[in-house]
């Protein structure tokens, strides 16, 4: 698989073909039949037993949670009159996020993020909506709509006393504010990274700048075309989405607009966070090799001096033969001399401002 | 929180459900109500209070200076009609700037930024515009909109003689304009920071750069959509805003735009900044290197030289045991020798340009 | 040839003119004719065979594999009446994708890239599309849509049922659908670079990842205006593209933009592991230069004073002439003296954080 | 001032204010009126002498040079009968040029730039155009109109034939066109800083790099709005501009676009400047390096084992008390060691090819 | 005059002026005159000589190669009624390519880039298009149009049975396919540099690909301006352009996108090779000091140690004076100290992975 996540047909494959698939074994099918008045919850075992639902002016609402294999999605596809080219997106996860229209169907994909152990997972959420129905397929193993169809029974809010669209706002709303809480996550990371780069330069940082900018550079292709799709929603010329909803659609279009802010802001961090390492690390390397400098430059030439009066030349008859030790004075002379040699580099060094440290 | 500072609700929330909140401890609210030729100001403790202003041909506006608290803000929203998207926006803080419409009102959410101590802070003012009354928020401890109300008490400039939309326009001028003195204060920094990086490099640079990248990144997050904020008043079809009142506002868009381009220049410096700096820590590090390879380059063979004659090899009857050490001139030629070839490096490096300093 | 491998005219051609071309050794031309119930396929050695079925009322689809040569190629052109200026583009390979509209028929190019061993190589397709024929060419050794013939000759899926316009979506679908197992191959490289590069620096990643951008390169410059070619398909008012095949194409330019995004991706991750890349390296360098560093500054000290005391300087009389190499306790404290030196530069690095490791 | 120089008013002015200045020591105002037959110029000290050519059917055109100080600028308001909103952009220097409309009345700003020193300057021009009358403000100390008056006097080219609109073009072409010898000067430096830095490295390039840039960045900011403000006075469907004017505007249009793009080209050349600089001064250190290193690493084995000789073992009875010391060829063999070791680190780091200079 | 080689007037002359200019030496005037039946060529010295021509039926074409001098230009102007905006612009060579109407006329300017030695340079090729005739100009020494007029005479192509536009097209389609040799050489030195900084880094590398970068940088500015020409040409909604000469235009619009496609690609390819270079430079640098690194650590202890046993202590009756110079197994002992010394060294290098070359 490539690390985008993204399944294919090869090429060649004739078009809403389903790949045969065995269903998922956490695979669970939930409906909800509900009115302002009525409200039913039943786990499906067949997709047939929908079919009785249908025909009620009620709204129903089925939720397909996991891989339904290809025969379940076939069936359903075909009571609902599913188009094959959305049932074979359905299958083949990792679409990227959109609304499609067909005959007055309206077929929605969604992201849903979350934090599988450190990495970032995009599960794929698939919804049908068309006249008084909605079929939602989630591609993870827990059901995160609970508290939705929790909502729909203790008809919290105005949920009950709307039609179908406010339920499909309702999901749309709910799977694009899950990237809050993950977005809050990154952020605390960020915050993270930058006390620690800004105290010490760690090694690990620029891993860790590189794992973080990766996390977001996979939500930021997730999660930008849901914007596309929850404004497609919005222009939309025709009745489908209600006037007293858009309002609601408008908002849920302000927070992936937020969202997609946050991440590049988050990126704009990491980049610089990213810099300011790379500086320290420098300003680290630059202090060590002025500290070497100004020793080794000190001592070469004292190490020097003491090494000419350590050979041994020796030839009794010759005023050549290094008279300074025989001196009186020699030693200390000497000495002197390497002070004088000492003190003269420090004095070089300190013009230069190399002994205070760069801060 | 997140760096953001942005408040959401937990995904899966009902749309429009305020938070049970507290009201602030600093929570005061202003009422004035205000025609060509009357002014009356007071402080109101109950929502309740106001609602004899209403119906009177008057401007009324009530400002909310610090958190109402749900129950205060739902009062305000049942009297005036409010819709409850917006007024989960004036609870929920951190919004983006933005002028949404319901039914002839309009609400407007706008940021004020500010300088809390070395950092920049934003607090969010949320503004309620309808036919004759205005109902602002703004989430911080201090009225910052005295200054209007003395304006409007003392009738100075037009104020007075226009309708509720220039007081509209007054309060975004007001807010908008907050964010001038703001970058007046980050160019100052910037000019600081150019000059002490042209000056000599200090490795605090990159840290303090860092952070004001962070207070700009910041800024531009939350002042970019303050410039679509206020085209959407200008673009309106309708009759929201008059026609004497559109060329106050389309100033009040250039300020949005001026403010960004500051923002983006400052943005463009840094990064200069930034550039020159770490050449100067490059440059740096290349002159200490320098200094360091012509010394011990220089150093290291004489040391050798004087090693090798520093060696204890006694043979009386070999003519091959160090015949150096007792020659006649043996010393001054070896100091020779060395003096050769410190000069022959010496040489090398000089034709090289080592020796000249790099400016 | 230059290194994206375009062949132009030398300035000043005659437009439309075609370049004296030998047809390639490799040059196989097939003829498939079908309806619902018929199908027919064939192999050309003649243009003029093809006349025939052109007057049924059947679909008929030439495929061209290999440089058909000037003569082969205009005698098509006058037997379907294909514009002078695109017989000129599929002679000189290397053009963009596009779809250009001549007098009802459609003439398209696209792109079919490959991994010609380590490199990646583009195949230039060029569909002519008129009513009720299509005429494609390919410039590769083997012929790549075999599965569709086999498709359309097993009558699998819709494709035999509907008209020329779906044979067109096939061969779009199918030439733009093996950008996928490539891509999925680079994304493979992608991750063994990054964990690569994760582990420990390896001088050879900077050209490893040179190379994948210059994959990453050719890809997006030949597949980019393949997203505005499909799409111009769409945008078209006229007839040539039924409605219900409609959909198909649609999903067909879901798919160009999925594989600029993960093209995008890819040179967004290309560009952060080079940056970690880079870091490691610097890291590496800065370890380095602390363990020199180390070592060399606490033994510089101590040698240059072991130097001074094997220096020979030596008068009898004078109490100057090193009386310290004459001491009782001359050797231990010299000794000591060196271990407190020692100690001092240690506790010095060890206060600058320079003995643990950087992480 | 922040360094942008842009003057505002403090939060909570009211708009239109006009903020209480002095007028310039230096203010002079021109008035000059004419006709195809006709043309008179005088210093005006009072703006009501103006008063007079308002009703004639002449072209009029005021220009004030240096701060006029409120009064005046209220009078001219007065007498012209100008929007407070544009007094105000008068008086509040560093406006971004644009080209407002207020009731048949049109106000532009334009920025024109100058070398103050080594500083690029921008002064506001702000010029007001109204029924047969031009009112031009300069916010400089020198009068740079006087050539558009001389043209006037002595009616070279088309400028007294035609309406005031050609006037009005005639100072826009003029106020743009001094960006030229502007960046002309910019270019002679972008071209000597490139011939500096590739010749050999200086420390001081990267600062001057960055004084280019910042000059760019200043005259970016202010030029680009121009092409705004240019097009603006072109869009335009009322009858400001007549048609015959219209060729002569698009040319000045194109003018800005001209210098929009040379400011392009220099900010990339700097950038590419910049990275040749920083290139060369990490050439020029891993040099130096490898001298060091090559030079250093030959001779430390070597003074290690002169210093290995050099040690005072001494037991006449022992066999292992450096024997060597005392064979016959001791010390040549030591020597030829010596030579060995040399040979073989030379010829490691020829293979390593960094014997040869790095070109 | 700057880099980019643009003559402008000074700041305040009148629009329209033509700056005195003398012809150039190598001016050359061509007249062509041809129909489907007839073609007449011939040299003119004086313009008047085309008034002939002008009004015949035939399409007449006056080639003006090198600078026509003031006067002659002028001429030219009065006999074809050619704008003065437009003259201007042919005497101010390096505008940048645009097309421009005049009633009815239609004037463009087109660059014509080719290689001065090792530089782009850019000629400018102005042409004026009316009913039935063509002037152009080119600034260079040679004549480029030779090859068109061979065209003509020889009726080669549809050349001579299209009316005036197409031989428009012919001009533009010239031009613009000059770029696409340069292309090439520039494209086969972006493939040198690439291999050369692949095998071994070179420091002249980067000198090289920032001219390599300034070369594509002048292309850019010059060629980007003639895709919008193009394209100028097919928006136009009049019949200048003939229905049958579009595809041909839309052809040539296709040329100028590869051209700045291919610009673009070597641009990103320059950058990809300057950082594979630095990194390269960098790896360099760290190999050195590893090298350097390892063998003066490892030897520096050691020549310590047997600078403690070259000193001289001495004191016969001291046991303290270095007792270990007169120990039996002394030497040995001390020897298999520094042995066991660099081993560990050794050792610690192995485990850092310091012996073993990155790769």
């Amino acid at each position: 698989m490539n690390p985008i996540g993204k399944r294919y047909h090869p090429p060649g494959t004739p078009p809403g073909t389903l790949m045969p698939a065995e269903p998922a074994a956490s695979l669970r099918i939930t409906l909800v039949d509900y009115s302002e008045s009525t409200f039913e919850e039943r786990e499906l075992s067949d997709p047939a037993e929908a079919d009785a639902y249908l025909s009620s002016p009620t709204t129903t609402w089925i939720h397909i949670q996991g891989n339904p294999g290809t025969e379940r999605l076939q069936a359903f596809g075909d009571l609902f009159g599913l188009h094959p080219l959305a049932l074979e997106d359905v299958m083949n996860v990792g679409q990227r996020p959109k609304v499609d229209r067909y005959d007055g169907q309206l077929f929605a994909v969604l992201a849903r993020p979350w934090f599988d152990g450190d990495d970032v997972a995009i599960e794929q959420v698939s919804i049908f909506y068309g006249r008084g129905f909605i079929v939602s397929f989630d591609t993870g193993d827990n059901d995160p709509f609970k508290p939705v169809r929790r909502r729909l029974q203790h008809s919290r809010g105005r949920i009950r006393t709307r039609s179908a669209d406010y339920l499909l706002y309702t999901l749309f709303d709910f799977v694009i504010d899950t990237g809050f809480p993950l977005l809050d996550d990154l952020g605390d990371r960020v915050d993270e990274l930058e006390s620690d780069v800004l105290e010490q330069p760690r090694a690990a940082a620029a891993r860790e700048i590189h794992r973080l900018r990766r996390h977001l550079l996979l939500l930021r292709r997730m999660l930008w075309p849901q914007r596309e799709a929850v404004n497609n929603l919005l222009r939309d010329g025709d009745d489908i989405i209600h006037e007293e909803t858009r309002p609601y659609i408008r908002d849920c279009y302000d927070h992936t607009i937020q969202i997609m802010e946050l991440i590049e802001v988050y990126r704009d961090m990491a980049s610089s966070i990213l810099e300011v390492h790379l500086s320290a690390v420098n300003n680290r390397l630059s202090e060590v090799m002025r500290v070497l400098t100004v020793i080794a430059t000190i001592f070469i030439p004292l190490t020097f001096i003491a090494g000419v009066y350590g050979m041994n030349f020796h030839h009794p008859g010759s005023p050549w033969a290094m008279p300074e030790l025989y001196w009186y004075y020699g030693y200390p002379v000497v000495l002197l001399t390497m002070l004088f040699v000492a003190g003269g580099l420090l004095l070089y060094f300190w013009r230069k401002g190399w002994l205070s440290r760069v801060q």
